[in-house]
């Protein structure tokens, strides 16, 4: 049975709680405010009454909180976990301090991973004895609910200790994707950026309004990313594949590549554009009430997407 | 009853033939090739085959076809038309001289809409008598299950005519977005540039392969995307909104801006690198295939979206 501990039961961590239980590991989780582990199963079980009537709970909805443990103690917590995930403050010097704690008191076999999307393992891990079990494992908000990991070793990981994480990943359900090479923002915050880059721009220069703008990718662009990826969009938009495609259209695409919008897009104008197409949604009700349609939506669309059972290239042979 | 030319049906010409007729409109169809007019028929029956399973055929189905009339003639298949939807090929002078040619055949009332992607309404319609009623409505591939038309009037365009257009986009059922000012790309194409562009350059630069590239936009960035725009997804990630949001985290998404690629990604090697990724799927035959299980995902994806009845924000008042 994999064990898992979870260090930081915030939001990121105890959907991680939920979906590792879901898959039916064991999971302990530690928190520093005794209030946040005192309030985990009530949380937890929130969490299946509002993903189980979309199949996102599990197998087995019942006996899933019976698999989660609130622990105050953190060397209680991590003793015998085959994995740590750590979702803790996003601050250089409280992860460095964090994983000195956590190596020095982790099993030598156990793989420590930080949830974090901002710093990277070769900064918050390097030095420490047990650097070589360290990395990062980068979830999408909410994890039990959107699947992929990006998994971003350090120079100094062992392989196998990345390997063995992308398995349990997967077999808790989640699409692990392993960076090859670090880089700021890894693969997904890189691509949002340059979208919302250009996204700014637009709104901001006049072209188009933020309900215009937001409409263009939810029925159109968002239509086909929700079940494949940009590479095999441009593959299924020319006769002869995504090469024949960058050689008909590449041109155009380099061209309005060139001429798009960088970091100067990030404007207290722009900000304040955005904000006031959103001003009847920003109270903290109304954006908590909207989180919960957005979960609602995400668990809904999972459920769609998972009876689909369509063929997946990444698993094709021949790709 | 709205009546529809459709001027050349290729894929995109007999898609938005059958999405109009499936809103119940009357729709007639010119090509210059009269074998594809032949064909037309049935391919508009094997359209209401594939998509009737998803509730994507309209309230009528079996009616669809019958409101679809091929016309050999051009000047018969202008007459009376409420609005001309041209699909034909994207050279400028090919489309000037149709745009002249439809400008002196169809009636003086009539909106002239191109499908064009790359070519500006002001580059193909200037000088021309009814240069007023004149506009780009550009669709997405296929636009009878990609829902977003990008309008994009010239400077020279009445602004009633725009608004026109809209409402007859709007009750075909696709999500008409209405740009203020003509840009090269509109919205769509643009943002579809800088997520390329910077994919390319992961991939080539050795940070991701295609698969994982791929897996991180359809089991991550797709997910929000397919149900809520880029900029409602940020209001949704800080507690204050989206202005919250950008305060926060702005200056870390300008600096992962900052140092993404631009035009200088689409190289050989990457289309290489690309093309080798779908060896096995970019045959003509492979591709055929691989496009229809597209369109039955888009399809019920579709259909799935539609089932969920979702408030749509963009239609909320306090927006």
């Amino acid at each position: 049975m994999t064990e898992i501990a979870i260090v930081g039961a915030g939001l990121i961590g105890r959907s991680w709680a939920f979906l590792f239980a879901r898959a039916g590991f064991h999971v302990r989780v530690w928190d520093p405010a005794p209030e946040v582990l005192d309030q985990l199963g009530g949380d937890i079980a929130a969490m299946v009454a509002r993903t189980a009537p979309y199949g996102q709970a599990g197998p087995d909805p019942k006996g899933l909180g019976g698999r989660i443990r609130a622990e105050p103690d953190l060397r209680t917590a991590l003793r015998g976990a085959d994995l740590v995930q750590e979702s803790g403050p996003e601050r250089l010097e409280t992860k460095r301090a964090l994983f000195a704690d956590l190596d020095a008191a982790a099993d030598p076999g156990t793989i420590l991973a930080s949830s974090s999307s901002a710093l990277l393992a070769s900064a918050f891990a390097a030095g420490l004895p047990g650097a070589a079990r360290c990395l990062v494992g980068h979830p999408v908000n909410p994890p039990h609910l959107v699947p992929v990991v990006e998994i971003s070793p350090a120079p100094f990981t062992d392989p196998a200790v990345t390997e063995r994480a992308r398995q349990i990943y997967a077999a808790a359900g989640q699409v692990p994707v392993v960076l090859r090479r670090e880089i700021d923002g890894f693969i997904l915050n890189r691509l949002q950026a340059v979208v919302l880059a250009e996204s700014l721009r637009l709104i901001s220069e006049g072209y188009v309004d933020v309900v215009g703008l937001d409409d263009t990718v939810r029925h159109g662009l968002g239509r086909r990313w929700a079940f494949m990826g940009p590479m095999e969009t441009i593959n299924l938009n020319a006769p002869g594949g995504a090469a024949d495609y960058l050689m008909r259209y590449g041109q155009m695409m380099a061209d309005l590549a060139r001429t798009a919008a960088r970091d100067e897009a990030f404007t207290p104008e722009a900000a304040a554009a955005v904000g006031m197409a959103f001003a009847g949604l920003s109270t903290p009700d109304a954006i908590r009430a909207r989180q919960d349609w957005r979960d609602g939506e995400l668990a809904a669309l999972a459920g769609h997407l998972a009876g689909r059972a369509h063929p997946s290239p990444s698993k094709d042979e021949n790709r």
